[in-house]
């Protein structure tokens, strides 16, 4: 996507310095950032702070960060090491873990002091391939939207999305919102309501991205959504996914259930749109999935831009010594689900249906 | 209720200095300050402004205004014109209306020269009902809260909330925490799960009043209530109502339906807690009510307080400039609704069950 009119990924290898740079996601949408990773700290760090975030963007980060740490000892117990340190910062992203295996599996047959070097080369392939998945996402989406957009009629084509599950959240593309752009780019008329998605404000983001690629959108509350549906003003949700159970149910950030439950309530049809790799096949029960419960702090404390010090700022909206309690994600149940875009198509949210993109994945 | 542990109404008249005073809520929960309003213009301000807020306080705060605004005139004209100004402050809240009629009716069989200090202490007059309505509500709703507690053998009976529909919205005891208020004193053990209510945060005043009267309680986002029903930790919902149907519709807090429908979902009692007063028996269709659209920048921007400066400091969040959508309510169906607290009882949100409180009120 672009930047100020420039293509622009979120992660990128730099070979002069022989570091990982990213787009600070923290300074978004206030300044455009980059940040170069080098140390397997600087690594935890970005994806804990949230420097880099969204399930496929952490888990590239995440496999960089294991073949960057690889350079300094690449034996099997500092891989280990490097594994668990990484594993430890986003407990529930799924495809966190899918990322570093997929590393770990590709190098167990490298020769010592090799290692690292086929770990980064892997690592590439890796965004590249993210790219790819994510595109396909995009082009399958779009036919959803095409049918929906010929059903409903409606111009433009209303559609509300949570959080940010763009190309921020990606290497490139995004899931939720690569439909979006596909349909966008093909002149289908869109206008996309924007969560707010506190308490990290990731609606900001959203609507940053939006501008930057001239989609009209608007920024609303988390709570207008149901208002907005009564009214007859959304056509259709698409949100992304952290999570997905092998029986279709959806864990994603918290506040998409009750987006969802709105959506059936009104018949407005409610997408997931996400990559294969984050469906989690070993958990049948959506309730085994551990939800990260993340600081107090993030719901007290807001962090903005002051116009009169020209500086990212942070002011307390909350009382100092208040009780608060901030999981990050819930479970949309399967039922609420119209559909699950992935790279390979559209699947209804079901264990059948589910059970055929498993077969693809295996072939 | 208390503040600092001394009894305190949110508006009260001042006879020494002839003016109304409130507390200033737009500077809570970070500073407690108190204003004195005496000019048609800073009554006026204080609505706008929501440093008075809440339907009952909105209503008695205007009826003051209109009062104290009668004292340099108090033609027919004049009370006219303080009307429509008073009115045209927060043009969808049902009983500033009905505050202004009852004060007018009040004094339109007065003499000229006299009918200013008459409205005056028929204000007084209406403060004091508003406690005795909210305390009414309170012991109604000790007797639902009683028998949930006993039914669902919770301890502590998990309760959320949303917006703040307690003391501060009132003159004093509130509406929705009149109930739990009156539930702690008498022993049984709650807890409060608190919306924070964007985009203006009226958590934070539900959150500072709950901690002044040592009720237990948590904050958390517009987002984290569904995940919480789905995990069993909500017994039940109690919201305030801008304005209730005769057929039972309740509007309130936009946000506040996205919770119903999941209560409902859920088998989870959701109540609504209101005086009489705030039913329009005008309306039966609720898609006949004007929803206040506020402004954008109350998305965009975030006030709090800097502990750098030791001052309440004003942040962007958002896009310098993006496009946001502020409306200000929504609208909760009856179907919804598991029964309605009044001064008068607990009732169902249904037409049948409304026109037995519309005779008692005409009794």
């Amino acid at each position: 996507m672009n930047v100020f009119r420039k293509p622009q990924r979120t992660i990128w290898y730099n070979a002069h310095s022989a570091c990982v740079e990213i787009i600070d996601q923290t300074k978004l949408p206030h300044s455009f950032e980059t940040l170069a990773l080098s140390s397997i700290d600087d690594f935890c760090v970005a994806i804990k702070k949230m420097q880099v975030r969204g399930a496929p963007l952490v888990g590239i980060t995440a496999a960089y960060g294991l073949a960057l740490g690889l350079r300094d000892n690449d034996s099997t117990e500092a891989e280990q090491h490097l594994y668990s340190l990484l594993m430890a910062t986003r407990p529930t992203a799924v495809n966190l873990r899918w990322a570093l295996d997929r590393v770990c599996f590709h190098i167990s047959s490298g020769k010592r002091g090799k290692r690292a070097a086929k770990a980064l080369k892997f690592c590439h392939l890796l965004a590249d391939q993210d790219v790819d998945i994510c595109e396909s996402i995009g082009v399958n989406g779009l036919e959803v939207l095409q049918q929906l957009s010929a059903v409903r009629n409606a111009s433009p084509l209303n559609i509300l999305t949570h959080c940010n599950a763009g190309w921020l959240a990606t290497v490139d593309w995004g899931t939720a919102l690569a439909p979006i752009y596909k349909a966008h780019d093909s002149g289908i008329s869109v206008h996309v309501w924007v969560d707010e998605t506190r308490p990290r404000n990731q609606g900001n983001l959203t609507a940053w991205e939006l501008s930057q690629q001239g989609v009209p959108h608007t920024l609303i509350t988390d709570n207008t959504g149901g208002l907005l549906m009564q009214q007859g003003r959304v056509d259709c949700c698409i949100v992304g996914s952290d999570r997905t159970t092998a029986a279709g149910d959806v864990c994603n950030k918290v506040g998409t259930y009750l987006k969802a439950l709105a959506a059936y309530e009104h018949n407005i049809p409610f997408y997931v749109a996400l990559p294969s790799s984050t469906v989690d096949w070993t958990i049948v029960d959506s309730r085994a999935i551990p939800i990260e419960e993340r600081s107090e702090g993030e719901l007290r404390y807001v962090e903005g831009w002051s116009e009169e010090r020209q500086n990212i700022e942070t002011v307390r909206v909350g009382l100092d010594n208040g009780t608060a309690y901030n999981p990050a994600f819930d479970i949309t149940p399967s039922k609420l689900v119209t559909g699950l875009i992935t790279e390979y198509g559209c699947y209804n949210a079901n264990a059948e249906a589910l059970s055929e993109l498993k077969k693809k994945l295996n072939h």
